[in-house]
């Protein structure tokens, strides 16, 4: 058994130790403002219906537009674009098109009014439902009415094809990292009730 | 640019590309009952106050408990656990001892009433702050009052030392990964206003 150190938390420090998180840009428009946002809180929260939450700091600029819109887009990224998901993080659209000045590709999504990311893998479509102030944070909850996946993401089961993607994960702090591809284990066709070793 | 799929959610889909998801392991207690349950939706929520969530299904036996209980742990672990994860998931409370079946070790919370998994490399001490009904989960926000941390787990800047942890990941439908120690990059020390390759 190693050392455990407790933390007790207070206001003066952050600490990143439940992450680490993939990342989800989040993208929305009002009238003829659009800004993306990468968010390391992004969260599945329900499958009927299919809900996904995203959480926001209630000083960010994205909070502003995602409280007046009524849908947003949460885009999912690959490792190698890391420096556009910093850039988009650590810069404000209330000072800048982040579009335009870290000349960010764009696609039009289908069925709500939202920018996509060009380059993510796969992209939900979110009408917003709905706004759940929770601390410092709003979470943003949004019902997934349309996905677009590269056809190289698509994997067994429809999870992600690691073989193919290298998805970008948060570490806090500007620390990126992802996944070890070759350590993916699928433990599916274990009897539903398994012991370390034994089937029973 | 590669070729797109679009998927249209239905009831009797289900989906995994908002994955990979790091694992969180729910231990709560209500009177003489105990029992650990993996989450794999769970999120950061507020930085003042503390605030976690995690997602559980309103028909889990965990469900139930967490209803009950005024407070819970949320334990991360290491990847070589994985059977012992799956089996956490695919078993419940309702019709067994999880604790003694599958031989988890435990310790004692110190601020709370609530078990900890005795393997965890990060533990949260969690008082239960409200109960989210959100479609087929209930969100349940803890506040974070005391963590225990491993000492192997303490990297740079409070974030997670993935030289010496390699955290269990989830992917859907009993899929598991890790991250890749090597791929590690830090953007830290880049001015706020960063684009790629040009500094301003």
């Amino acid at each position: 058994m190693s050392e455990k150190i407790t933390i007790i938390p207070d206001p003066k420090t952050k600490f990143f130790y439940g992450y680490p998180s993939n990342v989800a840009v989040i993208g929305v428009r009002v009238g003829d403002k659009q800004n993306f946002m990468p968010a390391a809180w992004n969260v599945g929260l329900s499958y009927h219906p299919p809900l996904y939450g995203v959480s926001v700091g209630t000083e960010r600029h994205t909070h502003k537009l995602l409280s007046e819109a009524e849908s947003f887009t949460v885009n999912f990224i690959e490792s190698k674009y890391v420096s556009k998901i910093r850039s988009l993080g650590r810069s404000t659209g209330s000072e800048m098109d982040k579009i335009k000045e870290f000349n960010i590709s764009t696609s039009e999504a289908e069925k709500i009014n939202a920018p996509m990311l060009g380059f993510a893998y796969c992209s939900f479509e979110c009408v917003k439902k709905e706004s759940i102030l929770i601390g410092d944070h709003t979470l943003f909850v949004g019902e997934i009415v349309l996905i677009k996946v590269d056809k190289r993401a698509v994997g067994i089961y429809n999870t992600l094809h690691t073989g193919e993607i290298s998805p970008l994960i948060y570490l806090g702090i500007d620390n990126y990292i992802t996944l070890d591809k070759n350590s993916r284990t699928s433990l599916k066709e274990l009897p539903p009730h398994y012991k370390d070793g034994k089937f029973r």
